[in-house]
């Protein structure tokens, strides 16, 4: 079993993802694809003429502030992605089947309900916000679907604890599905070739990080790029025997990550 | 099994009718839960600066101009009413998944590729709209989600031969899905107390329609009521043993219904 995950970002190539991921499928390779919606949160956002706005932590990590109507927005554009992966494997002569974590309780999380962040100098504490960390995955009802024949598309929304969304990091997402699912790999697809020494020159691309290394790897990780590194851990904690970072821009991107392309950490 | 389908027009009580059916639910009684979402995609639509337009067909039936524009702004409204209903249910203790037509193939479509309207008094055809009608159910499906004591929420896309979402019409796909799944009822929730005799008045309800005499009963129907009539219609072709159309704005609206209120078709 592989988990793949797409991320939201400007410039990842939608079909060349899915035309690879419906190859693996139909050669009977089981995959659960997972993915992301920044993006195209973003571009509904100002569409509706609102503003998008980040929080950074006091630990440094960077994510979308969610209040309620955001995750509403959050869901709509997830869920447009959503479909459209959906489509293409269908097309593809994939059995798609696309699944919030809110869906059958797939993705338990923890809602963070008092985030400390850094504004402007000031220290503050959010509590309006609806976002989680996943603490828990219903393993089962992802098997009983591809026992069924079908391919879980997974939108990174998880249920809390009182059964609200939350908008949950899809690469964490993606990492916390791979090690609930005894994957062998998890895939994480995304605009830059993988993880770069000197990060935007792509031609520092680090091919390959031993698994005991990967904590000094957070170090050099940049913005998002932070939070795949902190899945990869939790995969690997977690039983995921590789992960792989990978340039979701291409073609062929997710064959080329299985012949090595990319940052390997095993 | 009862398939009980929610109207997306304002004034329908959410929380009400998720409430009955978590009721019926958590008493053993299986339920398939079918929504629109009418309301909540013209408001998306007005916030997105666009204007809905709606289209009449020659042969008397109104329904949304849905070219693929049109088409994400449904799916991604519907996504959001759908959501909704999950976390609700899931409060109330049911274990509900939403699903739209597109997943799993669920509710197969002939695309409606050339529309005869009638637009300013001048005959037109319409070849770029997405919306289709229900061929197939794929009852398979929901057996098996209900078998592992999931809820499903449909959200009502339909999928094309081609493998394009399509835009169906949520009562029409709540009967095929009862015909299909062999549903003892069929209960249409609305913004009115079921079938008027002389529109709108709310006192002229009629309570009981022989199913006989449904055919006659689509002579009376006004603007959406005739899709609801035509539902029935399938439905009863199909096997449902009987058909209710009820007030969707009060409180125990399914429970009400279930005890006779609202227009019974059988």
């Amino acid at each position: 079993m592989i988990v793949v995950k797409m991320g939201g970002a400007q410039g990842v190539n939608l079909p060349a993802v899915c035309a690879d991921v419906a190859e693996l499928v139909n050669a009977g390779k089981p995959v659960v694809f997972v993915h992301g919606g920044s993006n195209e949160t973003n571009e509904l956002t100002a569409q509706l003429g609102l503003t998008a706005r980040f929080i950074t932590t006091v630990t440094g990590f960077t994510s979308r502030y969610t209040d309620r109507k955001t995750l509403e927005i959050f869901a709509m554009a997830t869920a447009k992605v959503n479909l459209i992966l959906v489509e293409q494997l269908q097309k593809a002569g994939v059995n798609a089947i696309g699944i919030s974590g809110v869906d059958g309780r797939l993705l338990c999380a923890k809602r963070n309900d008092a985030i400390k962040i850094v504004e402007n100098g000031k220290r503050l504490v959010i509590r309006d916000d609806y976002t989680g960390r996943i603490e828990t995955v219903n393993a089962g009802l992802l098997h009983a679907l591809l026992s069924a024949g079908l391919t879980p598309v997974i939108q990174p929304l998880a249920i809390s604890e009182s059964g609200d969304a939350l908008n949950v990091d899809a690469d964490r997402a993606a990492a916390m599905v791979a090690g609930a699912m005894g994957a062998e790999q998890l895939i994480l697809l995304t605009n830059v070739p993988g993880l770069l020494r000197n990060f935007p020159d792509e031609t520092s691309l680090i091919p390959h990080i031993d698994r005991s290394a990967v904590n000094a790897a957070l170090e050099l990780a940049e913005g998002r790029m932070k939070k795949k590194v902190l899945g990869a851990i939790e995969a690997l904690e977690r039983g995921v025997g590789k992960v792989i970072f990978a340039d979701g821009r291409v073609e062929h991107p997710l064959s080329g990550a299985l012949a090595g392309k990319g940052t390997v950490i095993s």
